[in-house]
């Protein structure tokens, strides 16, 4: 008799983004002349730089043609893109990264996700609280049992402190999302320590750092000596450079990292990442990764950077109004999310229904990443700007008045 | 202290390209001016139908246009795609399949590495010897023990009897990779009764179906009453249509289809995989989609069968040469592979080294993908014709006169 995997019923069904998606329905039937604005999930709305698109359109040209054309990649990416990521993202920020260390995948989710493939099952895991819920999810299907929730309040700046029991896979999420605040140079610093004194793992996942501008926070976790023997880095384009429809991002698996037997013998998971992928994933479109390659050009660099100069012009119309509504707020600055305290006597889910009413705007009740994202409230900075402004102005009307 | 996965030091290294490659540029250094063709790889070598090229570059040119970017995709796939899927795949050969049973992907290689994720890890496995070695090792990685082997070679027509055990999980592919050989709807109607019977499962990879005539063989195993009940089934458009290079490919998980909790409670697998697919992947690029929805035009249809038509043609011409030669030989009729007997007396291994050296044309040993294929050695039909031609006509000539 066939038995499933019975730690997939351990899951809660991911109701948050259906359940937000059924009020905003029923409200628009309601209410069918008013204009409701999304911003709750975390997806870009400008388009792809026009480099990117003129490189895809070359590279679909290649494909037609006999002479050109090009079957199976690299199960690790192609070298023309892995060599601009190494320079441009590593070696020109002064860190010295191997070709064979980056793995050019579909995804970031689906590298944090597949991630723990490669691990025991007794590991112990911490994760903060709130969280991408991809950490805790993978984990809970691939039969992790010792999870630690780590709160991450206003109270502790939204950088918990160690744990209590040391947790060998640590998640660290900088610019962190849900809350769009950062840790800074010192703070991951500690982490680092840590991981090296405990022979814990970090997993980092730095998909939002096209946002730091603070030079105090680092890009990569790889600034911090050390890093390389206790961390994984997962990066995106999705972000960086709107590739969220295109699919396509890169992990950073240092030749040094290790992990161990359960007789303590050292294992090396460069090489066991790269089997894992080579059994399980048969690498990136040739035509996506030829966009991604154009994003490293001088015009590629202007026109990502203008994009995201765009999306944190619009993090920065959402704070200034939301401080000028009275609300106390978080993130932002180095990332696209904006992380707010709901006003007094409300949870999350009643802040999303007010403001819906009120303000036609849809965000996200902090509570679906954890039960301690109760209270707080997410908004994005990835809409058009009309929009942005339009809802901001809304918000400062409505609360201006009423609070 | 972080623990890995010791499953993964169970899987043996996959030597076998890598030693392939090695022999063949040592051969290549020692004979400089010889002309090396290789007929090893199950890669394509025909550039893309001009309909998939042209909706691609549509496509690439809506995600530059604000009015026309999309970003993140439904991890299922986009319905355009689907439709066409379930119409042209399905309907209009005489099977009913709903729309969310479908679920594109980056690849059958993927998709049949991951659906292990569903199943607990004491199931009982059977796989065929020889193998596509993603089956083998995608289930030791995740720590599944119980593996049966079931012979397939010339005595018993390469369609192993049910086992002396009875397996939970059964891996079918037809046509068959590496075999090149086909199961007759009557075989596969028996397997479809035995997983009945047994409650098991059966993983149906017909990543090959395209070059199926033989009006006897299934091109989908859902053809045959009640395999909705107990089948999965991997499609891909990568042998297809030429996709290798794109990544595009689907399954079907029927809604019938289920497996058991350790209390005998059902458990719909589609809800399962849908819950899986959102958790770890992200969906196929947009632009990919629309390239694969291409083929499904009437101009597509025709483009891809022409490419099929050509790869038909190298494998009759490689089947008669060899008879021609002396060779027995299998598949090859309704399959790009063909699969040969090598000579009385030679390894898998000995062959290849003198067809390298005799004839400077390079394949694959069938050890390699089993001890089972130990005498068998495989050739692909994916060769351009003019390469296939010339390496058929040395064939023939060095063996027509030494043996």
């Amino acid at each position: 008799m066939i038995k499933i995997n019975e730690n997939f019923l351990k899951l809660e069904q991911s109701y948050l983004f259906s359940t937000i998606a059924k009020k905003v329905a029923a409200f628009q039937k309601e209410n069918p002349d008013k204009k409701v604005i999304k911003l709750g999930i975390g997806d870009v709305t400008r388009p792809l730089p026009s480099v990117v698109i003129e490189a895809m359109k070359k590279a679909a040209e290649e494909q037609g043609s006999a002479e050109t054309f090009r079957g199976y990649g690299p199960e690790q990416g192609y070298d023309f893109l892995r060599e601009k990521i190494q320079k441009q993202d590593y070696f020109d920020r002064g860190i010295a990264i191997d070709i064979d260390e980056i793995f050019v995948s579909d995804g970031a989710k689906c590298d944090t996700g597949n991630i723990v493939d490669l691990f025991a099952e007794d590991n112990m895991v911490a994760i903060t609280d709130p969280v991408y819920p991809v950490y805790r999810d993978t984990n809970l299907m691939s039969g992790r049992k010792k999870i630690i929730y780590m709160p991450s309040t206003a109270e502790n700046h939204f950088n918990p402190d160690f744990p209590n029991e040391v947790p060998d896979i640590i998640y660290l999420c900088n610019p962190n999302n849900p809350t769009g605040t950062t840790m800074d140079r010192e703070e991951v610093e500690k982490w680092v320590h840590y991981a090296k004194e405990n022979k814990s793992i970090i997993l980092y996942d730095s998909a939002y750092e096209a946002f730091v501008e603070d030079k105090n926070v680092p890009r990569s976790i790889f600034e911090i000596e050390g890093a390389k023997e206790v961390a994984i880095e997962f990066r995106s384009f999705s972000k960086t450079a709107g590739f969220t429809g295109m699919r396509c991002a890169y992990t950073i698996v240092p030749k040094q990292v290790k992990a161990y037997t359960e007789k303590g013998e050292a294992v090396f998971l460069n090489a066991l990442w790269n089997r894992r992928q080579c059994t399980k994933f048969n690498g990136v479109s040739y035509i996506i990764q030829r966009g991604a390659e154009a994003i490293y050009s001088e015009e590629g660099q202007k026109q990502i950077q203008e994009n995201i100069a765009y999306y944190k012009e619009n993090a920065k119309i959402i704070r200034e109004g939301l401080i000028k509504a009275g609300f106390t707020i978080y993130g932002g600055v180095d990332s696209p999310y904006i992380w707010l305290k709901v006003p007094e006597g409300l949870s999350s889910w009643e802040f999303f229904d007010e403001l819906l009413e009120k303000a036609n705007v849809v965000g996200t009740p902090g509570v679906g990443f954890g039960s301690c994202g109760e209270g707080y409230f997410r908004l994005t900075a990835f809409g058009t700007k009309e929009n942005t402004i339009e809802a901001v102005k809304r918000i400062v009307e409505k609360y201006c008045q009423t609070r």
